[in-house]
């Protein structure tokens, strides 16, 4: 029974992550795709590189020239045509700001036939951006109304006006090119404007309200930036056209699928959890037991990314605790199981996609000695699990759609 | 339909708390049964002073003779033929054991044919207690585990052995007369050698596993302890039954039962929550934001007892706080709603049995001036829920069986 729980867990999560991987999503979109004039490409993202390279693999010669800027380490090979920059996440720094550049000098002076191809991915926030200021007067707003607990609209409403870049202000600077976003989203609920704050989709937000933040919280700017905040950002953008081709949504979807194929009864909870990691965990083992007892085999699925407030020396990522929080409430039920991963392939500061435990953990952890109160309290999940082989790792997917979570009764 | 919610909420949880009134299930269990010889009750918990008057004025003259021991304040009115007693909860003192050796006075020397009725509650642990050392130093030794510590089962395996009811021994001390055990269960999963520390149920623990505690945690006890520990439990008590009458369970499946009448399509999430109260909170909410845009009314059910920890100078109880918690994430949904509340009446140090919040509940504390992040931050979700008409305010209920929360998507 174990060893199928844990088979059949495994290859729930390969093959929703499968189905959210970028190749695939963006042939699938651009696959037979004509356009009028001149095609330029610009990735942004983590998951940059893998798009733009399928990109330019799907449309061949009609593809005239790009840019892509992603994260230190994620450009795999050249890519013919395109030009490749690497730049600093989640710090952004002007590594990221010369691609950006790079972005807007290929996309300057097009004409109304010519098509932008702007494909974006989690990370694109610190990755694509031309600060209006200097990157230091930038951090230091950042800090400012992170210090002040703003919240994360009130920091994008300051931002996108301090930029270049966001806030719609990319998709105005291709006018009067048509612009086709194509997305892979990691932000929960998929806000068209949130992700990477919007470069290419209209603002809601105005100056008004941008200048109430600075005075609410007394932040102190330059005279500079707060010219930039009275510059309002497009309203209306008709040439921009946008398309999510993967978020966590499609990631639980096709999970649940998998579940079904396996002879699970998929319940999808949400897709859009954010709490803390430790009491997730509590709570899908409190679902498990529950239900364990009901002779069904079924699949409670949760989506999203939760989190966690660190506190002693330990190593772990927020899926990994989840699952070790789980491992407690599921003591000794044959028949339930944990599993959650960042389908990104990487959880916390470890070589690790997240974690896996079952009714045998917590007693695995007992006979090698291993304290599980203290492990948990020390937020120590990656050295608990792996002394129980409760890791899962995937390597690097080459997709980032946040995280999920799948409490199976077998 | 934010009016509609509101009500429909409050129907369901009264529905609910309704049917796991003592009243109605005593008589259920105890109506037209006839006994060979004497009867004899004997009530203990939170609720026992309600589920005997319900057992005597169902029995009539066919009662010989009770006890109840309940806590201060929880007598109601005199009931004919049996001896009120208060005494301390949570913290057991001296009158809480008179009560009790009152109990076993009236079940001394009892005959085969005699039958003892023992209607259990909340609280039974604490209030059903006669200790086999001094109580000074039951105390001492319960204060040495939780420092130490000691989980839940270890402290009931030494605990048992220091008294003279608990583990089956007042069942063990009524024989040869049959023990008719009748359950209202507080806690989670009902095992029943959970409930007060079993006084009428065979003990699953061993003296081995008692002094193990004591050597592995280096606990200071003295020889009169010691030997108590040395002595074993009873392992079999034919002529004891048991039956519960109401949990969280029951509570659960009579709050779906009132979902469905009202067109809810419910979903028994668990009916043995136990994270923080504020995470918990946050996971409905994010269940809520994920089903709310299918037109489907639909209610997620999720009983048991989460926890809160303390900080701050706030006013609240653990079901204020997850609704409270609750009302971030839907803030701005207009079908969306969660109302938690104690089966008992009572939630925290207040007035109010728990709390509601719905997609205004962020907008509404907004405009009286109040701030959201503060209150949440104090755990002030009294004055919160207050403010913006919150609160739901039942009385005592008479029962005790965890808390119930419900998650409505009208």
């Amino acid at each position: 029974m174990k060893k199928q729980l844990r088979r059949d867990a495994e290859t729930i999560i390969h093959r929703a992550i499968a189905e959210v991987k970028p190749d695939y999503a963006v042939e699938k979109v651009l696959k037979g795709r004509t356009f009028p004039g001149k095609v330029y490409l610009v990735a942004a993202g983590k998951a940059a590189w893998k798009m733009a390279d399928t990109a330019a693999r799907t449309m061949g010669s009609t593809l005239t020239a790009g840019v892509v800027v992603t994260k230190y380490g994620h450009v795999e090979h050249e890519i013919p045509g395109v030009t490749c920059y690497e730049g600093g996440h989640p710090v952004p720094d002007e590594q990221g700001v010369k691609g950006t550049q790079a972005a807007l000098d290929l996309t300057e002076n097009l004409q109304a036939e010519d098509t932008v191809l702007f494909l974006l991915s989690g990370g694109g926030s610190a990755l694509f951006e031309k600060p209006l200021i200097p990157m230091e007067e930038l951090k230091d707003i950042t800090g400012q109304m992170l210090a002040a607990g703003c919240d994360i609209v009130e920091i994008n409403t300051v931002r996108k006006r301090l930029s270049a870049v966001k806030g719609g202000k990319f998709a105005a600077w291709c006018a009067p090119a048509r612009v086709i976003s194509i997305v892979l989203s990691d932000v929960l609920g998929d806000p068209l404007d949130m992700i990477a704050s919007g470069p290419t989709v209209p603002d809601r937000s105005d100056c008004a309200r941008a200048l109430d933040v600075i005075a609410r919280y007394g932040l102190r700017i330059s005279d500079r930036a707060k010219a930039c905040l009275q510059t309002e950002t497009p309203r209306a953008l008709p040439e921009s056209e946008t398309q999510i081709i993967g978020s966590v949504r499609e990631l639980c979807r096709a999970a649940a699928d998998a579940c079904q194929e396996l002879g699970y009864m998929p319940v999808l909870l949400t897709d859009q959890l954010c709490c803390e990691a430790k009491d997730a965990g509590s709570f899908l083992s409190s679902i498990l037991k529950t239900h364990a007892t009901q002779g069904k085999k079924m699949a409670f699925l949760a989506g999203g990314e939760t989190v966690v407030h660190l506190s002693g020396n330990g190593l772990g990522g927020r899926n990994q605790e989840m699952a070790l929080s789980a491992a407690q409430g599921i003591a000794g039920l044959p028949n339930a199981a944990v599993i959650c991963v960042g389908s990104d392939g990487t959880d916390g500061p470890t070589d690790a996609a997240g974690g896996y435990a079952d009714g045998d953990t917590l007693a695995s952890l007992a006979e090698k000695g291993l304290s599980y109160a203290a492990m948990i309290e020390n937020h120590d999940a990656y050295h608990a699990l792996e002394a129980v082989d409760g890791l899962i790792k995937t390597g690097p997917t080459g997709t980032n759609v946040n995280d999920i979570a799948v409490a199976l009764i077998g």
